[in-house]
């Protein structure tokens, strides 16, 4: 389907947190995985053996943030190391869900970014560039000195919603920080908003107070964030909402984390109907139940396949980004 | 007043963007500014004397983003590549209004991340350490790889509207990029808050519907924003707020850039009762009519005071902060 | 007339410092200049849009260091910061009058070398070469860690001196810092050359006297110099020379920066009957009356075929070289 | 007992990895163990907070590579980078048993060089220096562009095996690459020494003959290496010296890595009487039986004194080192 | 012979060090050494003009450690710096001995690592890959932060010895460190080895007792080693294999640095009946008598080929390479 | 005399190429030569070992470019590379005769700049500021990264000119490059000041006339250049001053390197009465007949002193740079 028809061989590697995507990503762009050896040796040191030559190859290594993130990252850290000295002549990393994410300020004195460590991490080891999926805040693309290419799965959410009559339907922030990401959504649906304005009711740190700035009330609602973890912002905002009169309530991510028992919490929450989500993490067996799992396997094939024909991915961009500004 | 008891001699500079604040930081720190000249040929070109020894001492520059930014921008870049070649111990920028502090993302394909641009380069003159005000996204610390003291002017701000009976007022964000922050100055004054919401009415680039999410009604109103600039957005969210009924509406930020006309139009329109901002901008003879400015000299010369103590910064941030987190 | 066979594709953009100069090298190399735009808002940010894939191209930014100075180098940077994160195989900065090329030494305490750091800048926003005409001193070359390609122009100015009967015609330095490079067209033209010799009368400041080193009585005198600035040292050596007997008086530079009423004061001077330089700097109506200007394109457009194609420069050197040492 | 006398304040913190050592060394340099907070996600991520000062400080971090080791590696770069943000004097790592330390060379094509990866990391999240005991092969301090202070604890094995009359004793090398190391050890203790050659049989992987190069017939013998991982190598040797005549046979290593049921394994072979080594590895519970453990808190806790109070090391290496070359 | 069909052209270089070796590579490669002037002024100070182009060419610059080696290491950094600011696409540093190999770890407080100093002066100038013969440790690999191409040309001393009767020999370590070194060629010609233990005999810094671990008595040896410099060592391990009782001894090395009057004493041995060794070294008139010389040309021209082709080095590795692991 | 009275404690090294001048300002300054071994092995390899402790000091290390200048350069850099890794607190290399000074610009093509070489090469080892005597041209400044003190021996040297009847001299520069030198000498000493220019009399390579501009005749000259090396291009001037009928002829320079047979060409010529300089090069019983050497260790110890204590070196200059401007 897709066409590699760029300068020199193209090299497509994969680490071991998410295999299945690996492989279709390989199968779209018509290409084995590349050969590596990742020994974990019984004192849990690593080791790396790249199984073929890739002198002047254009080198892709694709691995993502699941648990254990830190294994995953050093696993990420020390392929892009033994590739650098193999003498390629370029190396992308293919970050779909980009470790740390969400650790992107200091916000408290002495606290750390890691985001940007990750990002100087990188450069250190010899990334020439990186492809990553919907990053939690924009800004993260200035933590880099080399270039990132920012794609967006957002249509791949959209595509699954608009299926629904969505003419009573309201978007929900969860919280303040995400009103600038549900107005994009919003505004891609033609649907009103609503944000969640948690605070504390008294000096007391447990007792909150949670309003619904904007009405709910007799509507189905759709709760978008940039990420699911353990699913307790989004259960709970779907809780508030139906205790404010909302109708069917549901959750839309691109990164569908979903750690210890997420679905299963999920599954049984009478409170929401369905999450959906994209594959950019690992989830064996968790498209179950209410949560809906769509591939992003197309849209990071197509990056690659633009990036070594040397082709521009603003068609990417233009497919998936819609009218936002 | 403050107590410069660090290691070493401390010498204090400043480029020609903002004289009046420099000499008030330097009264309070009870240091003379001192002496350099900074010459501009007819050409253009400009050229740096540093007249004092800075030899083995903690030096501090002060400089802010007014217009002409590029023109002020390099004065610093040179001064302190100057400095640095000069031997001092240490360089400290301190830039109130932070240069493209608004340029944080590329949201488009092939566009500058002008905040980025400005810290790197910043770090290749030599700059030690930055002292910076509000930063308009806190992500911004991450493009840096020297320390950032992000000196926050809140209370500045909260101070000047305790003064006045908030019982029936409504914290508003111009935009949902904005939500978060005006969340917080709502917590902080224990304030609902109201987000507004911009959209196309059609296919027609010019037409826009602007709906408020949240009540407005019968309420006294104010705007929250990182900073003013020409004044539009503030003016129109004004108007929109009058059209749905809203009350006194006064506006509240940290940057008074305040470009162009800005002041008379703030002067002149009937829907705005109110901006008060501080003085990280300079802004002669803008501090008129409805536009009120207040210093932020203190937290600055506080935060040098400090940094050349060797002494914490939290009590600063513990005294600005109040409740955010 | 020029072609480029070199390996990927060209793209040629400009900034907003000397459009004339740039639509001309386009013309030769028989390329549009690509798409850009440079916003200027009203805070006086500037913000870069490029508006074409530059993914693996061979870029060329051109711009000179008119006035306002820093201005077109910010706006450089900004282009050059831009383009790099765009992911082009190489960037080349096209800059004919260097800015700050006559800041190239300390030679005072705590003064900068404004050109080195102009080459740091350059350097950390990405810049993979540089190519420049007629540098104030050559060491400047030394000041970078990247290739520079410096192209001369001389024979552009020798060439139109050439047309003229030369036989009782002198060189001469307008001051000491100048005899290397008078020495050298002394040489080309076949001509002997004399030195300005300024120093102090007394221990006051202002009175100085000044000598002519050799002789120019009843001699034609062509004052060589790299650039023409406000005129004040041209015209100042054309008055000595003329009190000491000289008789038809002209100045070739290459650099014709003109500032100020610099044109106006050769034209009513009547101690000059000529000005010769090219346009490597933007000189908009200044061809005028003895102003002489011949464009400097083809040395500019040869340079950038020959670089692109892989070609070594020396042809081009060897045309415009002459007999230099 | 010892004395920080230095100029500015220390701090001394710990990683998760080791914390009964890092106890050891605060109690001996009577410092507290400065407070942070290690926080680990459900989703694997960690986040790090320095709850004290360390302005201007003089901060050493502790954390060994104990196994989770990359999990480790991430926490100590973690704290390095939240500490280097927050302005210390510097940075020392405290790091035992350096993690990736037998990953030392290239023997196969495009195969990984992990503690060369290890250092990089090291230095670009700004570590100042490292403190570490014993490296596999001293070439290592060649990967840093840092100074390194390669602390030995052979001196704590040597006491402990002086205990013992040596008069009818071998020293042993488990392989050719060991016998400079045990070379050293036989001309501290007065030794003779032989080496144990493996090889294969024939054509078949698996059959290998393992001669001994020396003579162990009749004699006590102490097997010497850097460290102990699963104990296979250690009760092979002794297996094989067994086979060939020797008498009672025992272990010294300085790095007790002691993975997976190492002890459990050492107890129960009746090949081996003992085997000593020290804390470097944290070992909860590991010393038991034949496994004798002696802590290396006292060098390490010199180490950061001498360095702290701007002392040479030397002492410390003369009081260690003994005879070696 | 060899073909080179990769990218753009080549361009081979040679420093003054080693002009027959150069010459040979570029005979096996039909390629013509480009012209280059190294002119060595009165003062002892040297200039480089590279008499070609080498534009957007694949430069390899030959040059090895002899004596003087300071003199020839700065010559290579010289070209390499003057070639890279000449546009060239790659620039390989071909070192076949490598300067201050055996400088490689701090084993002493405050000494030299003369091979890490070595490759931070070779990243400095602008190298991007370095071929080598041989290194004295491999740890050396990780001293660079550029690929390195770590050929070996045992085979050639192998292919010389698999000539012999080699069926009553033994390989010899001259000391500890050499174990590994030894084993490898043991296993290699399916050879025992023996050691050489050279260790004080009283507190008297000058009496040694030297024992060997393991039995030569009766047997032919070979003694293994990287480099052969003055020839002490070897002359005297052969004096301690004679006295023991060997037979016919002699000695195998890559590295035939021969410096001073070795080639004599050699010669003027009765304990030795030959030294094999490459020319990797410029020996000039040194292969006499007991002394033979192989070249290295081949397996170098083999590297440059395929490190130009983009083709794997593996093939050639395991050509050279056996069995070693 | 000189007192150090800095922060912490200062060591002065020096390496081997000049001891006298070591020893000179070790005892200006009241300090010992710190211990250092400088081992040169019989295959040219040198070795270096610091005997006295750095942790934490100011440490000096003097060396000048002597003959053979590649050899001291490499003791340098191996001397502050080893240095930097025993903790200093700085290092300052003192280089008296800056290695290929006149090595400054790129004037043909693909040639070497080694000044910036050099450069290069003392930041990569560690070097953290450098103290140099007169630069061939002030431009090298530039080619630095850390602060360079450009220290002046001019005084010295006109100091004793001034001991002369200068009423009937004249200044000479040797070619048109010196003039700017030779003017602030002139300045200086208020004298008139003339140039020599050669050019080519035709086509033929070897016949040249040398003129000279501005009037010698019956005067007194002195030639003024920065060094004086095989001594040809003095002799050759004083040669022409004599056959344009100048009297006495002296000449008077920084740097004396005065290779080769200098000091006798220069006795026995009858053109030249004398020659002046310092001793900046290390020059073994060259202060003979004609040429007179005065003392540069004075300014050096006292810049180190200025350095060492935290004092501005304007002081130095002022003293020693006269009225230039």
């Amino acid at each position: 389907m897709h066409t590699l028809t760029g300068r020199g061989s193209v090299k497509l590697f994969a680490g071991n947190s998410h295999p299945s995507l690996a492989s279709e990503i390989a199968e779209i762009l018509d290409l084995p995985l590349a050969k590596r050896e990742i020994v974990e040796f019984s004192n849990g040191n690593i080791f790396i053996k790249i199984n073929e030559t890739v002198r002047d190859h254009d080198v892709f290594v694709i691995q993502t943030a699941n648990d254990p993130v830190n294994n995953n990252l050093m696993e990420l850290l020390f392929m892009i190391d033994t590739l650098r000295y193999s003498s390629p002549a370029r190396i992308t990393a293919v970050m779909p869900y980009f470790p740390y994410v969400r650790s992107d300020k200091k916000d408290q004195p002495r606290t750390s970014i890691g985001a940007r460590l990750v990002a100087n991490l990188l450069e250190t080891v010899g990334a020439d560039r990186v492809i990553t999926l919907n990053l939690h805040s924009w800004q993260i693309q200035g933590f880099f000195r080399i270039p990132v290419d920012h794609v967006l799965a957002d249509s791949i959410i959209i595509d699954h919603l608009r299926t629904r009559d969505l003419s009573n339907t309201v978007a929900v922030a969860p919280d303040a920080g995400g009103a600038k990401r549900v107005e994009k959504y919003a505004h891609m649906l033609h649907l009103p908003f609503v944000i969640m304005d948690k605070r504390r009711a008294a000096n007391d740190d447990k007792s909150h107070i949670q309003n619904i700035i904007g009405d709910a009330r007799g509507k189905d609602a759709i709760i978008f964030d940039d990420e699911i973890s353990t699913g307790g912002s989004v259960l709970g905002t779907a809780r508030m909402l139906k205790a404010h009169g909302a109708e069917k309530i549901s959750a839309a991510v691109v990164h569908g984390v979903l750690c210890g028992d997420a679905v299963t919490r999920i599954n049984s929450c009478p409170d929401i109907s369905e999450v959906v989500c994209t594959n950019s993490v690992a989830t064996p067996d968790k498209a179950s139940g209410k949560v809906k799992i769509h591939s992003c396997a197309g849209v990071l094939a197509k990056a690659i396949q633009h990036i070594h024909n040397g082709d521009a991915l603003t068609p990417i961009y233009e497919e998936y980004y819609y009218h936002t500004t």
